[in-house]
């Protein structure tokens, strides 16, 4: 490890499963070399000794409101984080928190790239026997948006796909109900004919590859989905459900009857590489695409090893100077 | 059979499959006892002889305008399906091509119900372990929409829960994405506030639950779930493309091995119910909700079985007076 590198700073507070396995998932960090910085109260790090702490006094909760909270709690452990990382104390922030208000404390504190409109909300949807996940933006941080925000969209995940995937031409699809130009809402319309343009398209070295559908989220010929937060974040959700719905419904299967246990334990080798694919602590965290600074979203339900895989993404982003990749591609 | 009752027209040139899967469908329910009439070209149902048959010489594909295609086409299969209902020469009518040319005809052939300001697409969705699907409307048919059509999906969504799937007060649910009442677009906003109006639910002896989210769609607290048809068709698609893809990985690693191949002829006997709840084929076609005759949607891709189950459930909510029912609950 570079004794000098910057540590991602980690809201110990954040999400259902905190503190102990978001420590957990630091300790991990630690273990492979990553520098790590817990932000949370003093009781709840008491009992951490390895790893650098910084202490906050509050806790902004799953359902408050992001603005108010941020403002209010001015010694929250998602601001100090976000802070953190504003006063170069830290390279990133990482936190299984609000997610609203983690976008306004990294908006407020860290603030966001300039020419950026709106920073938006980047998940990555495992792809079965795909290999690399598809990127889907913005997967809920604007509820409402006009076209030219969807062509940033489309610009930021292009970056973010090669910067974390190393793919080197991004295909990226306009999420619509019809393959079809024509197809879909006013916002869709306006936004394919942006986004036929192939002026951002070299700027980002990306290709559009026109309207995709919901089926497409997992498709292997796409790489980047772009939509609203809206329809992203019922996308992302029905994804999420569904895949849990269908993974649950197995589960009750393979311990139905004796025979069928014994039938799971000959399928178990060839299952566990599917199941590791489809597991949300597996593909990581989400991304808030636009900030100055790496600022990771981990699912609400993360344990230690989504929270290492998030800080691990986190600090190799920062190392390969994503953010910086982002400023040059973002029309001024 | 009741040798007076109205067949169910059945456009025999709709879908992937046709004519031949949607003839060997409409085989099986005369097998069952429904009567059914085909209309298609003389070509393909030239070998059709136990079946009445109805012909048109021209046939609407998957990619035609809707409009355009149902105004031109006016010996189209499709314009004489919903001929046959409006002049009483079937009961239903059912297609597996053209969503949008199946609505229009519909709407221009048919008409829509009295105080029905659009009709919406209504599709079950399989709720794995959990019996009866849930339904989702619209699925489709507006891409934009204003809070007063959500209400009344909701009315007729409800109906449509009771009258095919027996529930007697079914609960409904608003897709946002949050389960907070603020939570969502406005469309979605102003339509929580019309929904949590006790009048509309008196009157089609429904329950509004609040918001849902994308990943409720499977889940066994709700029975009809309510969006605009930009949404609905993306959550709907997901849906399928989730389920396809978890599925085609599972069948991959299932012939992998001689092992693997060993483990799953143990399990077979307890995946087979899972797999049926989630086989499109079993789950049955979509409807036309708004329409003053019961008009089916069957997924393009429809083989014989999902036919059948189209057809069946066509002629039980004719006989049953779905229609009745509907215009009973929508205000004038």
């Amino acid at each position: 490890m570079d004794q000098n590198a910057l540590p991602v700073a980690v809201d110990a507070m954040g999400g259902d499963n905190a503190p102990h396995e978001i420590i957990k998932g630091a300790e991990l960090a630690i273990d492979a070399g990553i520098p790590v910085m817990l932000v949370g109260t003093p009781e709840a790090l008491s009992e951490v000794d390895n790893i650098p702490v910084r202490y906050a006094s509050e806790v902004i909760g799953m359902g408050e409101d992001p603005a108010t909270s941020v403002r209010k709690k001015k010694d929250s452990s998602l601001v100090r984080s976000a802070e953190a990382v504003r006063d170069g104390d830290a390279i990133a922030m990482i936190s299984a928190g609000n997610t609203g208000a983690i976008m306004a404390s990294a908006l407020l504190k860290i603030g966001r790239i300039r020419g950026v409109s709106r920073p938006a909300v980047a998940t990555p949807i495992p792809v079965p026997g795909g290999g690399k996940p598809n990127i889907l933006l913005d997967s809920g941080a604007n509820a409402e948006c006009n076209p030219e925000w969807l062509v940033q969209f489309a610009e930021m995940g292009a970056v973010y796909a090669r910067d974390r995937f190393d793919i080197k031409k991004p295909r990226i699809g306009l999420l619509s109900i019809g393959e079809e130009p024509g197809k879909g809402s006013p916002l869709v319309k306006d936004a394919y004919g942006l986004l036929s343009d192939p002026s951002w398209q070299e700027r980002c070295a990306g290709e559009f590859v026109g309207n995709v559908e919901g089926r497409d989220l997992m498709s292997q010929d796409v790489d980047v989905i772009v939509t609203d937060g809206f329809t992203g974040n019922v996308a992302l959700k029905t994804v999420e459900g569904t895949a849990k719905s269908i993974v649950g419904a197995l589960l009750e299967v393979f311990s139905s009857s004796a025979e069928a246990q014994e039938g799971v334990k000959l399928l178990t080798p060839a299952l566990l590489p599917l199941y590791e694919t489809l597991d949300p602590e597996s593909v990581g965290g989400a991304i808030l695409l636009g900030i100055k600074g790496v600022s990771m979203v981990s699912h609400g339900s993360s344990k230690a090893k989504a929270i290492f895989n998030a800080i691990s993404t986190a600090f190799e982003l920062s190392s390969d100077e994503h953010v910086q990749h982002l400023e040059q591609v973002i029309k001024q």
